[in-house]
């Protein structure tokens, strides 16, 4: 207990914590040689006085070591997993796996469920009858064997340390620490047994992070950590302003990214899919450069590869396959209303995080860990920024089971659309690019 | 759980709790409905961003709350207290209690044990053959009425909330907030019932504030206090560069306070007793200037009145009140071991901190709470700062039992004294007076 005082207070004075200090706090949360109360003094001093990239990579490597962490060594080539700080219509996963995964880079994803506006991962493939994301950890190497990829949800054996950490940081309004949050992504996608890693670091209103500065912070600091322990990392910074694709929801978003594998998503998702896709392709040894790579990207989707990729995994996890060429399969809401809009113009801006909030309130999000999910409801947006839109046409249509709160969605999706006289110029939605050795 | 999340992340981002959000997270440590782990994290925050008076009002009010507030108003007068920060050889409890209940102002006094350097009223009473300092608040309020004074040690019933937060704060480096010490030892003394106190808040190389400045805003936090929830406080901020009066330790303390209610006792020790007994005679309106009150304290020792107080207290609780005629009934020591001077000139120094740390070593004092303590053994110094000194001549008596740790003891007290060849002016043992409407 003394120690672990003196580190707390160490860190409180605003000096920097050795490596081994770091590992005996996290090991003391699995010993019980540290209090719960003594963590969280110390992750408040954190969040006061900063961590530096040594003792953020010495936290993520105690954490990534608290629990399993995968060897995947008998699987052959440079496993390349990403991960997004999540957004709205966010279904990039689903698309650059199958690409990534087809083209040879071995894509071993353990993603999370949504929380607040934003939508996961594995509430999405939940939404394919049978999808099953709670494989064990023998299973997953069986799955990544024989598909090229796989995707899972977190499993106990993996960075207990983090769900620990971040049980307590949400209890204690200490979750806005760039190195604490840093150190919570990386411990677990490090974990998987990943060689490289691409991050899509959002920024903008619908994002958590919304100042670009924060985000190129956090960027900077996960590929730091990445330096630090030795594997590859890159990092794009991406505008989270309006969401992305037309689909919010799961099943919706299903849909979408399948159109988008067949070659008919919407440019925005695809571009982006592509972009880190080929991110993935690199840094997984197989193209020597962007551009190649995502050459690669659109080839491996113009001759059905990734598309025939995504079916043997929906298969390898449960799901059925048929989903690939038959989306009606998909749970659908019982009823649509559709939204028109209120005057003529241009859609100037399109706010994501009330659309986000919208789907949340329709039971397509939870606001709590424990809620269950509704996969049929969601919105689809038939306008973005910069489309022309005439008085009295749809600009969103709500797919909806339990209407109690659907007044509420349906003035916060109205309400983020705005429309102006003009359109307003077009934003890059790739901000920076930031690598581990830059 | 939320709201408790939401408090911290207030105070963390640096504003200002509100009254009801202060009494919230007080009630939830009883209730549970805050966790200890968001109180450690909230007192970190609070360490950081520190509190203002209000706040720190309503935390002290919460806290004194949180168990029983003593109700004294059955007893006539203006009940007054006084409360030291901690000092090396400082038993002026012992004598102003005396002093200023035989001036009829009421003295309820709950007072702490030794910890660390510094020692502790009660276990000095404890030296005193059956002296009992674990009387109930019924027992309590009853010899207070009989005697016009009490000791005791704090009640499980007395803020509880502080003896929790206390033991959290030790545990997650968070002592060292100045509103946190001032809460904790306003809302135990306020809890006794008390209309009035006199503060000594020590600086100074033997004090837990050695720095003057953060003595003085301990001393200020402690009376806005006092003016926020309606109380007369009064701080004296005094030196405590050495030891107050030549004794040291348990029995020899008391009987060194016997000597100073005699009349006999060292002028430090009795000025400071009578500064202070003083403040608590115009506090408790039984003298209109403080000189006035000085001079009724001096009568009271002049005319016995004190020490013969002092006698019924110990009777009343359970001493053996010969002690008062007799001190050879106390508690002394095997063996005692002169320490002599290394050289001629005069005592520039002579820290009060390595003498207390001896005294420890010899078992009079204690490192942690639970250590049973040795009331025999202690320090007599034969020379003070600014007293001629010639080499060989005795400068300290060192009483032990327990010689295990005394060549530790014998260093550190030959190391306390720095002999010079001219003495050092003397400082002023009372830094500065602070009244609570200043």
């Amino acid at each position: 207990m003394i120690r672990a005082a003196d580190i707390i207070r160490k860190k409180r004075d605003g000096h920097s914590l050795d490596p081994g200090e770091i590992a005996a706090m996290v090991a003391g949360i699995a010993d019980r040689s540290v209090a719960d109360y003594q963590w969280s003094a110390l992750l408040m001093a954190i969040l006061w006085r900063g961590m530096n990239a040594e003792e953020t990579a010495a936290l993520t490597d105690a954490m990534l070591r608290s629990g399993t962490v995968v060897d995947l060594s008998m699987i052959p080539g440079i496993k390349v997993d990403k991960h997004s700080t999540g957004g709205v219509g966010d279904k990039t996963s689903l698309i650059l796996a199958p690409i990534t995964a087809s083209l040879g880079v071995p894509v071993p994803m353990v993603s999370g469920r949504g929380l607040g506006h934003t939508g996961g991962t594995l509430d999405k493939l939940e939404s394919i009858p049978g999808f099953r994301v709670d494989l064990d950890l023998a299973r997953y190497r069986e799955v990544l064997a024989d598909c090229g990829l796989v995707m899972i949800g977190q499993t106990a054996e993996i960075a207990p340390a983090d769900r620990f950490l971040y049980a307590m940081r949400d209890a204690t309004a200490t979750v806005e620490s760039i190195p604490l949050i840093a150190a919570s992504i990386m411990s677990k996608k490090l974990a998987e047994g990943i060689d490289g890693l691409v991050l899509d670091v959002k920024t903008g209103g619908g994002a958590f992070m919304e100042q670009v500065d924060d985000a190129r912070a956090l960027a900077r600091a996960m590929c730091e950590i990445g330096r630090g322990l030795g594997k590859s990392v890159v990092a794009l910074l991406t505008r989270m302003d309006q969401p992305l694709g037309h689909a919010v929801g799961n099943a919706v978003e299903v849909v979408e990214s399948i159109e988008c594998l067949r070659g008919a998503g919407p440019a925005d998702l695809v571009d982006l899919s592509i972009e880190l896709a080929a991110e993935m392709v690199v840094l997984g040894g197989r193209a020597g450069s962007l551009d190649e790579a995502r050459g690669a990207c659109r080839q491996a989707i113009a001759n059905g590869s990734a598309l025939s990729t995504f079916g043997r995994l929906i298969a390898a996890q449960g799901g059925d396959p048929r989903v690939i060429d038959d989306p009606t399969i998909l749970p659908r809401a019982r009823r649509e209303v559709v939204l028109e809009a209120p005057r003529t113009g241009f859609v100037r801006s399109l706010a994501a995080r009330p659309i986000g909030q919208a789907t949340m309130l329709l039971g397509a999000g939870r606001s709590r860990m424990e809620s269950p999910v509704d996969h049929a409801v969601g919105v689809l947006l038939h306008k973005k920024e910069g489309d022309a839109v005439d008085r009295g046409e749809p600009i969103a249509t709500i797919l909806v089971n339990d209407e109690s709160r659907l007044d509420q969605a349906e003035a916060a999706i109205t309400g983020s659309f705005a429309i102006d006289d003009r359109p307003a110029p077009p934003a890059p939605r790739i901000v920076e690019r930031i690598a581990w050795d830059s």
